[in-house]
């Protein structure tokens, strides 16, 4: 995220936008994009990539709860939401959709400014804990790959583990490559030639 | 969770803990346990391993925030977090004391219920993550020691890889343990023995 964040503001209603607007910039320096249409969250966060997204709505069903949190790309950004009621299981329902800060009891000024805070620290913390997961599922995988490589080579070279692995390394670096890819292909075209 | 939720709830004031019980027990059945005296919660967590923790403070210092969100293991059951005031950076560090839910601008009776339902939610939806990314991590260590272990046999008795791993999954089936146990087994005791 630059320095300024970017938002989009999801609000329908006119008069609670202009609070908004005053409220952030009060708050900060931000990029601001109200959009009165939930519809056209989709589209605009395609075409603006926001660094957050904020919506308000009064009195959302599961299905337009769920639906705007997915526009929103929870993924990829904190999405915070504010409603004015929220019938039994919804807010379960919002987190489980990806929402970073779920709120219930409508928007105010005031409260913007931290619930904007807690919601990019929560994605933060949900993305580090992603990212770790990604990297040691990866780890496995080309545990495995190079561990498939070595044997291989073993078999066809009649040579030991550690020799194995001391080619694919002396390859690999011949070649600017990673082990783990030159393993991949090795894998691969085994595979190719039966 | 059993299907009664055992509450404890840190409310220093008697009034506002009076609002609690009630707001609680008309939104269904809690065991609640109010605590006025914020250091009493590490001793009482110890003793009663309470389902989910509330705090309501009016306006904690960072250090009292963070020293309440610790003592109440936020690691192993869900903490929702009231705050009438919140200063900068103070929702951040919240979040990251692990707290799942954490409302600025004080309790209100009828915001109890979807803030504990987003707690909860949030709360498995992180401890899910986490059982994933140690059940990764797992595989990934079970998989070298395993794989030190056939190298190590594969040398000692000059057979392929695939045999070594068969080797050590018979010993592992006659034995009733796991292949990943016996491997660890192997690798230990070649280390004692030089």
């Amino acid at each position: 995220m630059s320095e300024r964040l970017s938002i989009i503001v999801v609000e329908p209603d006119r008069e609670r936008a202009l609070q908004i607007v005053d409220s952030l910039n009060d708050a900060g320096d931000f990029h601001i994009r109200i959009l009165s249409e939930p519809a056209s969250l989709a589209g605009n966060i395609r075409d603006h990539a926001p660094d957050v997204v904020l919506i308000d709505m009064a009195n959302p069903s599961r299905d337009q709860l769920e639906e705007l949190a997915l526009a929103s790309g929870p993924l990829d950004r904190p999405v915070a939401m504010f409603v004015d009621r929220s019938e039994e299981g919804l807010s379960a329902a919002a987190i489980e959709a990806g929402v970073s800060a779920y709120v219930v009891d409508g928007m105010e000024p005031r409260r913007l400014k931290p619930v904007l805070d807690a919601a990019i620290a929560r994605f933060r913390m949900f993305q580090r804990m992603r990212m770790e997961l990604a990297e040691a599922k990866r780890a496995l995988e080309e545990r495995k790959v190079i561990d498939r490589a070595k044997g291989m080579i073993m078999r066809a070279r009649g040579i030991s583990e550690d020799e194995a692995y001391a080619l694919l390394r002396k390859t690999a670096m011949d070649r600017g490559r990673r082990v783990a890819d030159v393993a991949e292909a090795l894998v691969t075209s085994a595979g190719l030639l039966g």
